[in-house]
């Protein structure tokens, strides 16, 4: 029986690949759309992306093409130097890609979807939240129809660090803050999966081999993709391995357990040299804060048993 | 031999009080000086207890006046709930007060004393900058003629919080963050003493009690004003005792060895609802960041042996 239906907002990206691979083989999971958005790329290539990668792992699902720009900020400038020219790593593709994106807008298909299965579908967001936040502007009533919303983004401190985009931000939040800030403010039941966890969750060098030799195609691709972003990681002081950003967010779906999170608002700075910061009031601070106290509490992930999480992505992938 | 010639920028304040102590009684410091802020309470309030504190714990020391407000914002209301209304606890004073203030303004007395004895002052500063930045905008080169600048202040995420005034700012950042700001980017050697650490040193009432009954006339005065102190951080949900903010920015000065810290430049925020928060770049972090890069790295403590830093407090106030 599939217990968690997914809606997909990506920005594809090397880890946004490696979450639609365990979000396409976990059992307890069914796809329920792909929407693209920038972020990791422009949207052309992102949606060319999620095309590609819908077409070699999730043939059924449809892809929708989502937003070119933040709400409130022009579209920012290519970057190749963490995903690859093609933000997949540039390794060669492999079969053909015969899908076309859905007629509809990304924020207009996430409407349509929740819409059609009420308090069925769980919103995975994995890029900038501009897609969700104009979706809400939309129909702010998906706020109460959809099940939950899971996204990957912000960095709270507790593992030593407030961003990795900036000192001050972490990219997905760096990337469209006003979305992220009215995201986090709606009505729906958050949960947020940042650096906090996502620098404590590495996929080693070895781990990676692994899945290369013991995890069919799915492994080999794993393998391929991540030689670019692993030489990135390199750059950044990290001896071997990668980051599991956006799996990270995808195993909280179906494995919350694995997470330990600390409960309240959350504020989305919009502005100044601290922009896309991410700013949690914990229920348990006594002082009254308004900014913070007018908002709808969020489960902001502080801990994760990293083990237990990747080793649930080599089972499924090696399923 | 002296080995730490100290001016001591406080708002005394019960924790204040407890630092004025521990430096007035190690034999390793020298006060050269005391300067009262505004911030636990008025500058009224602050400085008769800076006047009081001399009179009995540190007789010989001088006290200048310092600012009533901070450099760009109004003088914040009076609080009374933290320290009392006398902001030492409103407990019974003991003694005479036969100490007049300097007729120096605090920032010219920091400016004349570093003057007097170039490289030998430690600027230690536990309430808002004002003093501080008042005295670079004087005097711009005594950052080449302290020794160094120790400042209890900030959060920086690593225990989970990133203020105690509010969701984003410590107090005494949020009390006066432009001068935070320009402080933190003067050409000295900077150590900032923040909640990570200060957080994790809890006076217990356990070792509060034995303090009282072990430590003579300091160890009863701690005890004394500190009862308001902890029924504050009861309310806060702590279960019993009171936390060191001061007095480990004093620890700092003489035991940095029980601390562990992390370089880079740290900036303030000076506007919107984050402002008073503390944000440093670690030197760690390969990005470019112009906001930050162009400033001069600080040390930021992010770890502490707390029952080291506790011992020395209280083998102190019994010698």
């Amino acid at each position: 029986m599939t217990k968690h239906t997914i809606l997909y907002d990506t920005d594809p990206g090397i880890d946004d690949a490696l979450a639609l691979l365990f979000l396409a083989r976990h059992p307890d999971i069914a796809l329920a759309g792909i929407t693209s958005v920038f972020g990791n790329a422009g949207i052309d290539t992102t949606t060319t992306n999620a095309l590609y990668l819908a077409s070699r792992f999730a043939p059924d699902v449809p892809v929708a093409r989502g937003a070119a720009a933040p709400l409130q900020q022009p579209a920012p400038e290519p970057i190749a130097h963490i995903h690859g020219n093609d933000a997949l790593g540039d390794v060669e593709r492999i079969g053909r890609v015969d899908k076309q994106t859905d007629g509809r807008a990304a924020h207009r298909f996430i409407v349509d979807t929740v819409r059609a299965n009420p308090g069925e579908i769980t919103l995975l967001a994995v890029g900038p939240m501009t897609n969700l936040a104009l979706a809400l502007k939309e129909d702010p009533e998906i706020a109460t129809l959809v099940r939950e919303v899971v996204v990957m983004g912000g960095a709270f401190g507790f593992h030593g660090t407030l961003g990795n985009a900036t000192p001050a931000a972490e990219a997905n939040m760096h990337a469209d803050p006003h979305a992220a800030d009215i995201v986090f403010g709606a009505p729906w039941k958050m949960s947020i999966v940042g650096l906090d966890v996502t620098h404590e969750t590495v996929m080693t060098t070895a781990f990676l081999a692994s899945l290369r030799d013991e995890a069919g195609a799915a492994g080999r691709f794993v393998w391929d993709v991540s030689r670019f972003y692993e030489r990135f990681h390199a750059h950044g002081g990290m001896s071997r391995g990668i980051y599991a950003h956006d799996y990270s967010a995808a195993a909280f779906v179906v494995a919350r357990e694995l997470y330990t999170t600390r409960r309240g608002p959350v504020r989305v700075l919009t502005e100044g040299i601290a922009t896309g910061l991410t700013i949690q009031k914990p229920l348990s601070m006594p002082e009254t804060a308004p900014d913070w106290d007018t908002r709808p509490a969020c489960d902001v992930c502080i801990g994760v048993d990293a083990d237990a999480v990747l080793d649930l992505f080599a089972r499924t992938l090696s399923n």
